[in-house]
């Protein structure tokens, strides 16, 4: 990375190829060991008694309170989706606040309560913590940390370098939901109404399918970046190449509306309860039929698969069969999504 | 807590009285669990396979860069020193940036070769990471969140509800210096070539302190808030009266002059390469001899004993002769001090 005069910006936070050129010149090389270069959702600390996930994220979203969510629910969806995403089954959290001062104490409260019931609701427990708070001005309202530890069960070995030719590839749900809802609450659009997050724990999603089949490669929540840079980072990884369809791909009504009204490809738009999978062909429709049954992943379908052909391309068959090729986000599409 | 019309005020996060009633009157009753209760500095997650510790922190320090430090090491150190105080080894950490647009990218890249190198010194690997970019003005520079994790040996159990009446109280070493030098960096003072940061981890002085007895109830390290406060605060958890000698207490006369010129009182002064223990009296001599040959205790000293008498009160005997009861710290000192 060029070092002089050059200036961290938004795009360093996208979830996109800045964030991916960041990581990669700088803090994977400056603390270089073998767990941390999977960069996988969680890292796993197999070497160690046991089979422990470890997964870290910190929470900027803005605002707090946007429909469907918060940034406390978020914080614990956030994490727990994380840990799952490596086939873990979530345990404990810590959480950290960094608090602007004059913060209402009623929202804190508020907020505090909505993490309680997320911890509740996923079964975590909340065992450690910190609280700082800065000068006005120094950030804006509330920033939160929130870092979990799981256990992954004997047998469950997923990652995204494990993606294999002839993988088919699922998506759980609808994409755009809770990029749209935060933006549209932000700017006070007036179809708000209509648009809400899917901010949800997958964790029990997750289990549902290893249940089905621990014959499941690939698992990652299309969060900052959306579905197309996710895919991206998967053939990176993995070697391979990707090919979906874009006709299978699913989008609620208004998320297209908004999409059309702004000029966003919903490809890009960030997910918060939505995971895809990669797993072998002849186990697929096994987990597809166990992920249909589950709430959250009703709308579960085979949107492509892995290819030998252009490792680590991403191609988009579209709706009039023309082919599209997948980048990772560039720029940053909307800031403090998450 | 009352709530309406309440705001979070900077003294919230001092680590004083008001951050104490933020986490009892809010957080402890809304995430309410056995192993939160304790408010170690770490969390011991004993109940799961083998003895896990488990400590977050954010680190919001300003300036960046400070006599003895800056932000990168202090948040390896301050994660590692939490994890020793409850015996541990310090094995992973996870990192999560918080960043404002515009850093300048040298600035980054410095403050990441400082926590590589913290890393090195202290043994711990960096697994999992996240870096979020907030716009301009919506935080100031840098915040850093490092949890960790360490497993704690068979036959230790220290917590800050351990102290007995009659054990010893050991100080590592000077008081007040991490305190002073940011506090006098931030605001330019013409001395501050004479003060710096004590900032340094404390795992290896723990276990030398280990090796000559497993038998230490208590550590604590005084970071926000002070000797003082910490001292209160093991009063309370353990319920035993507390007696300290002001004439033990060493301080540094660079530090002595700054608090004699601005008024603040040392026992409330951060601190980050320090710790208080608590340990029977027959077994205190042998380990303040094991203190004394490492390094980092080489100042260490006996300061006072717990007693029977005022349960969770913490006396002074001054040096002419008096007694003061001290308070936890009321208020903010210093914002911004880790």
């Amino acid at each position: 990375m060029r070092m002089e005069e050059e200036k961290i910006l938004l795009a360093h936070g996208s979830g996109g190829r800045l964030s991916y050129e960041l990581i990669k010149g700088l803090f994977l090389s400056a603390f270089e060991n073998p767990t941390l270069a999977e960069l996988d959702d969680s890292a796993r600390l197999d070497r160690d008694r046991g089979r422990l996930a470890f997964s870290t994220d910190s929470y900027t979203v803005k605002p707090l309170f946007f429909p469907g969510g918060d940034i406390g629910k978020l914080s614990i969806y956030g994490t727990v989706n994380d840990l799952a995403m490596v086939g873990a089954s979530p345990k404990y959290i810590s959480i950290s606040f960094i608090i602007e001062e004059g913060l209402p104490l009623r929202t804190l409260h508020d907020i505090v309560d909505s993490i309680k019931g997320a911890a509740t609701q996923t079964g975590v427990t909340i065992v450690t913590g910190d609280t700082k708070v800065v000068e006005k001005g120094d950030a804006d309202q509330l920033f939160i940390n929130t870092t979990g530890i799981g256990y992954i069960p004997e047998g469950v070995d997923i990652s995204g370098k494990k993606g294999q030719v002839g993988d088919l590839i699922l998506l759980s749900g609808t994409i755009g939901d809770h990029g749209t809802a935060v933006l549209s609450q932000r700017e006070g659009f007036q179809f708000q109404a209509e648009l809400r997050s899917d901010c949800a724990p997958l964790h029990g999603l997750v289990e549902a399918m290893l249940e089905a089949s621990t014959n499941i490669n690939v698992l990652r929540d299309p969060t900052r970046g959306g579905l197309a840079t996710v895919l991206w980072e998967i053939a990176n990884a993995s070697k391979v190449g990707i090919v979906i369809e874009e006709e299978k791909i699913k989008l609620r009504e208004e998320v297209r509306g908004v999409c059309d009204l702004l000029g966003f490809d919903p490809l890009y738009l960030a997910n918060e309860g939505k995971l895809v999978a990669f797993i072998p062909q002849k186990e697929a429709e096994r987990v597809l039929e166990a992920m249909k049954v589950n709430p959250l992943g009703r709308d579960a379908v085979i949107i492509g698969r892995t290819v030998k052909d252009n490792p680590g391309k991403v191609l988009l068959k579209t709706r009039i069969g023309g082919h599209r090729l997948l980048e990772p986000l560039s720029g940053e599409l909307i800031p403090r999504i998450c």
